[in-house]
């Protein structure tokens, strides 16, 4: 009996790591907070981690499609780095997060720039999100600029 | 012996008249098949059949967003049929449909229309479809024009 209670207690901490599960609209949630707080330190390569990293990532911008997880940070970079591009600070605003099954969701929203020239770069967007061993990554990004 | 194969015989064309079930790319296709079609025989109405009949359909043109399938249509009518305005010969292509598990899948793909001014509108799309009792709909269409 006591070597029960042993055992018990030692494997508990193991059971209390064991991350709970969460629905598919709370985890893209989290996705889409994590990257917009990775922008506003301007960490553009955390941003990326809510990106499938695959050639097969596909990102339309306006007329503009970019293929690929390294072409989409490129892109970032190009428009909001180099140069002495400045980032502002994003904000997503009235996201709308729709489960499509268990991994599967999709997203459409707005996104706000605030930049310190008194701008504010905004637009539309749709995301397609799909659920990976690694977590939940958007697969397809269709974003627009007003 | 004689009264069964009667019964075969009368029973065989109900069950020739049950459509053989389609995977959701085959499905998706079709719809965009029939959407162009349509499109192109000037049935406004039967283009919108594509589409989720709700309130909640949700439509991304630029900066614009649409709310409900007679958003929709009325956004249509406006653009491309009122005042004298040309419908066009609308083609879809690069067409990548991608199944999202059972009753949802996304389309990326562009538009182009034909115009008799020779002007030739075309843009980026990416469309969301679920499966409802009565087909494939889009639910949420994201459009541009270069």
């Amino acid at each position: 009996m006591r070597a029960l209670i042993l055992v018990a207690l030692a494997i508990t901490p193991l059971f209390a790591q064991i991350p709970q599960p969460v629905d598919p609209v709370t985890a893209v949630r989290r996705v889409l907070e994590a990257q917009q707080e990775a922008w506003n330190r301007r960490d553009l390569e955390g941003f990326m981690s809510g990106y499938w990293n695959s050639p097969d990532l596909t990102f339309f911008s306006g007329a503009r499609e970019t293929a690929g997880w390294q072409g989409a940070l490129d892109r970032y970079r190009n428009n909001y780095q180099l140069g002495g591009k400045e980032m502002g600070r994003l904000e997503f605003r009235n996201l709308k997060i729709e489960s499509l099954g268990n991994d599967a969701a999709f997203v459409r929203g707005s996104w706000h720039l605030t930049v310190s020239d008194g701008k504010t770069p905004h637009g539309l967007f749709t995301l397609i999100f799909r659920k990976f061993s690694d977590g939940w990554k958007i697969v397809h990004d269709h974003t627009a600029e007003n």
